[in-house]
Formats: C-alpha cells, structure tokens, sequence
C-alpha cells in the first residue's frame, strides 16, 4: 500500500489512497495497529504540500470556488486534494455539503482527489481522520490540500489548527463580517474573500472596507513577541472574486503564494506547524483520557447518581469530582 | 467550624470563614477529605445569595465601583462577600488587583467581607478555590455575593461561570467594546455598566448607543430554544453610572433585581445553576485527568522523547498520542 501511495500510477495512487484512508478510519485494534504503521512509513513523504483552509457559511458558495479553483491549478501543473470536516454528518446523517454530486467536472481530472468528511465521530475524531487522510495525500504527491468546511460549529477552528492558511469566504453583505466576529472565525482568517463580488459590486467594495477596517482595528496578527520588521509579516488582506464566473482567481492565487513565500521566510510556515502537531497531539489524549474516564466500570456506576446529587445541590461539584476520580484511581489535581 | 459559619457572631463568623477557607485551599489529602466533609454539611444552607460576577479591563474602576456598591448595599441591610479571581497573582506572584490597600471604608463593614484571589494554581483551581469560598459566604450568610476578575485571560468565562449574573464595566471610550467583543466578554454580559461617564457624558451616551447596537447586532442573548414570551426574558442592558461618585447605583441595583426576578420566574436562574455546577464538575475531572497522565511514571519517562519526534516530524501526532495513553493503560478514543 505505500508503494502504491508513494508511486503509483495515478488510477493505483487513488486505490492506494481510498484503502489508506478506510485503514485509518477503522477503530478496530489491529487496523489502528496496522495504521499507524503506515502514517510512520509515509510521514517522511509529507508535509510538501501547501495546506489551504477554507470556511464560510453555507450559500457562501463554496463548493463552486473550491471547484473553480482545482480546475485552475491542475491547469497549472498542481495536483489537488479536497478533504472536507462537516460536523453536520456526524451528527444528522447527513450532510449540510452534501458528497455524491459535488464538484464533478474536478472529480473527473487526474490531477484531483476528492474525499467527502468522516462521517462518525466527535468533531475532534472527524479531524483526525482528516489530518491523517491529508498526511497519505500529501505522501502521494498532492502539493495544494483544500481542507474545507462548513461555518457552523467549531469546526473552522478545526480546519485553522490543521492548515498552513486559513482563508474565510464571506458573502458581500453587510452584517456578514460581525456574524464572523462574533464567532471567532474573523480572527483566524489569514486571507477573506468576498466572493460572488460580481452580483453587487458596490456592496462588495462596501464588505470590503468594512472587514478591513475590522480587521485593522482588532490588530488580530500582530504578535507582539516576534520582532520581526513589519515587512516580513503577514496582515490578513481581503479580496474580491466571482468563483462562478472563475474572476480573481490570480488574485487569489498571487495572494496564497505571496503567504507562503512570507510564512516560509520568516519562519512562521514551520512553527505553525509545529505547534498545530503538539495541539493534535494534545487533543487526541485529552479525548482519550476522557474517553477512558468514562468506560472505566466505577465511574460508569457512580456517575448517574453522582451527576444527580450535583444537579440537585446536595453535593459540590468538586467534591463530585474527586470521589469520581478516586474511583477511577485518579487522583484529583493538586491546585 | 460549621456552627461557627452557620450561627457565630461577626466577628465568629468571619474568623470560622477565613479558616474554612484555608482548610479548603489546602492540597494535603487529609486537609481536603475534610473539606471534602465541610462542603457536604453546609451545602443544604448555600444557594440563597445572589451570586453577581464583575469584571472590566484595569483601571475601568472595579474596586471603587465594587467599594461604593458594596457600602450602598450594606446600607440598605444586605451582608456583602467580595471574592477576587487575578490570575496575574498566580502568573508572577504580583497582583494587577492588589490585596492589601484596596476597599479599605467597606473592609470596616460588619457586613462585608474581602477575600482576595487564591494565589497559586491554575486558574480551573483558582476559580474551584473561589466557587467554593463563596458557597463558605453564602452558608455564613452574605447575600450579595461579587466575584470581581481583571479584563485579561480566561478569567471572565470563569467567573460568569460561577455566577448568576455577569457584569462588565466598561470606560466611555469607542473602540472599548470593541475589544470586549473581539475576545466574546461582550457576548457573556448580562449588563454592560459604563462607569466614569461623568467625565465625558457625551462619549458615554455613545457608548452606550454603540454597545446597546452591538448587542442587538449580535443577538447575543435570544436563544431559539426556549420558547418564552420576550417579555419573560432578559434582554442584556447597557446603564451610565459613576462609581467615584455613587451616581447610577440606583439604576444598577434595580436592572439587578429586575434580572434576578425575571430570572428566577422564567426558571432560568436555576438553570443557570444546575449547568454551571455540571460544568464545574467536568471541568475539575478534565483537569484531575490530565494531571494523573503527566504524573503517570511511564508517562513522565517517555513524554519529552515523543514530544521531541511529533515537533521533528517522526511521528504522526494521533500515533503519539495513541502510544502515549497505551502507556498509561488508558485506551485511545474510539472515533
């Protein structure tokens, strides 16, 4: 299977690619096993591509810029992959980005992947799965992973913590921008695109001035503890497209690599990753030792009624805590 | 020490709050089997108080705010409890809010009472420390209980999570709100008090235009689920007061006691209660976890190793993760 990741023909790497991923997904013992053999043996081959986060609210149009923008760069030689978090299809069944129908003039092209979210899971189950699917396309020689996901939830926080970008694409209406703020996700935008500019080019520039000024006022990336010259640093930039009609697409793209080269200068590309790594790390034994938490036989037991003396006043909450944590033969942490 | 908190004296009771307090600060395990014990037995008398959460960023003028209020207060027959949450004072051992010199007129009160922050922990322990301190002040019987907290960190989600009500101060400056917005304090307050507003009463009354905007904006508060007439729910109101010169204390108590009225015939107030205790309660045993892990020895010997591969690019973070909580005997997380 590595060998048909690494190099495969492209027919082989999609098969390759499509089984590796179903390995990684199963949460069977010896499959987890097996997987994590796999991503030791591909992780050498990473880490090439550039990773491109992209969220927004649905009706934002995302769909159609991703596909826009994958026809654009195979035309340019790049090889694309699209990995998608919809926390909605965890939790419904369904899914608020849909799978079978997307994006089928990039499906058809040899030069794109196409893989629709996990669809079982906590979000931060459904995240792992994504980066480790994002780990075996890059192995294969994806060189631009699109990571997109849905505006709602948690889930573009998810998306920033695993992408070298974070790119939000906002409708050209006013009120848009402080739903975002409101959120938390106009922070971590690196670049915001104000697609379907075309429909209403006057409110367009409007949204525009608006979130740069929003963007300006909140200093959001000006890291005080790295002095570096204002010229070697980023600031989140907002531009204009139509991913309908295919328009600012080069602005777009001039935009990213004019980031990249920047990131990848000063240092930032890398230590972001690095820390997006640890924090995955962090994470996932944080879900573990809750997970555990929760099986262990005592605290199965005890945790209904605990839980109901605490809602009903008749013991403290860190009190609960503790005799659940003796329980389980954790101590309680010291303060 | 239980009677002494139920039925002493002032100056009896005072004294057997200041040593429940320090029973229960104490991290020696038979200190906090007992109180532990102390908790249980005086929960059936806590939960009358109204707990009222206050924060606003250094130098709004919380502690002249909190001074006047508390004398006024106490004026009209209340018995007042001041708990303070600085987790700069766990940081560097300094406290932006000082302990020593500050409230001095309503320290001399029979019916105040001042603890300043717990000093050392975590700010999860910091807050265990103060949510349990204030259920020792309501047992005692103080009914006005303000938890006061800087504008810096994590420290206002803590104290509105302890809390019935949650305040924030903020200066007659545009651009103010703006950064209560940007890091969600704005979103967690159920009244925005602009305080000092005599110095400048026109920059006042556009704050407050501007942030009673903002919160309708937002709509921070409408909560779809609870299908209650809006003439049953609280909608987040911004007032003018000066705390320097006791002006708008009036106004203040009565947008209080409208809150906690509405609150408590909507069934919200209890609500609020019963998920915050949860909450507390999942947050200490999140917490208990995580320190068991760091402190397990096969943990501990194999940590920085695998830490230094996942940064170096060895190891896939979710295999790290996996190995580590392998060594701990703790399963991962089934996805």
């Amino acid at each position: 299977m590595i060998e048909g990741i690494i190099n495969g023909s492209p027919m082989g790497q999609r098969r390759a690619i499509a089984k590796a991923i179903t390995l990684l997904e199963s949460t069977r013992a010896d499959h987890r096993a097996k997987g994590d053999e796999l991503l030791t043996a591909l992780l050498p081959y990473t880490g090439k591509a550039l990773r491109l986060g992209i969220s927004g609210v649905p009706g934002v149009g995302k769909s159609t810029f991703i596909e826009t923008l994958g026809v654009y760069l195979i035309d340019r030689g790049h090889r694309v992959a699209v990995l998608t978090i919809d926390p909605s299809s965890t939790v419904s069944g369904g899914s608020i980005l849909g799978d079978k129908t997307r994006m089928e003039r990039l499906s058809l092209l040899d030069g794109a992947y196409i893989r629709p979210s996990p669809s079982s899971g906590t979000l931060g189950g459904v995240a792992e799965k994504t980066r480790e699917a994002m780990l075996v396309c890059e192995a294969a020689g994806y060189d631009v992973v699109l990571v997109e996901t849905v505006g709602v939830g948690q889930s573009e926080t998810a998306v920033s913590g695993m992408t070298d970008m974070f790119v939000l694409l906002q409708l050209p209406n006013a009120g848009d921008d402080l739903q975002a703020i409101k959120k938390g996700v106009m922070e971590l935008a690196d670049l915001v695109v104000i697609n379907k500019a075309d429909i209403d080019p006057n409110a367009a520039l409007r949204a525009r001035t608006q979130i740069q000024s929003a963007l300006r006022l909140f200093g959001m990336h000006g890291n005080p503890e790295h002095a570096l010259h204002d010229a070697q640093l980023w600031h989140p930039r907002v531009i204009q497209i139509s991913g309908l009609k295919g328009q600012g697409l080069d602005d777009f793209w001039n935009a990213v690599t004019e980031f990249k080269t920047l990131q990848t200068a000063n240092g930032r590309l890398m230590q972001r990753r690095q820390q997006q790594a640890l924090a995955w790390m962090w994470e996932r034994i944080h879900a573990g030792l809750r997970a555990a938490f929760r099986q262990h036989a005592g605290v199965r037991d005890a945790l209904a009624g605990t839980t109901q003396a605490v809602a009903d006043g008749q013991l403290a909450p860190s009190t609960a805590a503790r005799r659940l944590l003796d329980l389980a033969a954790m101590p309680p942490h010291p303060v």
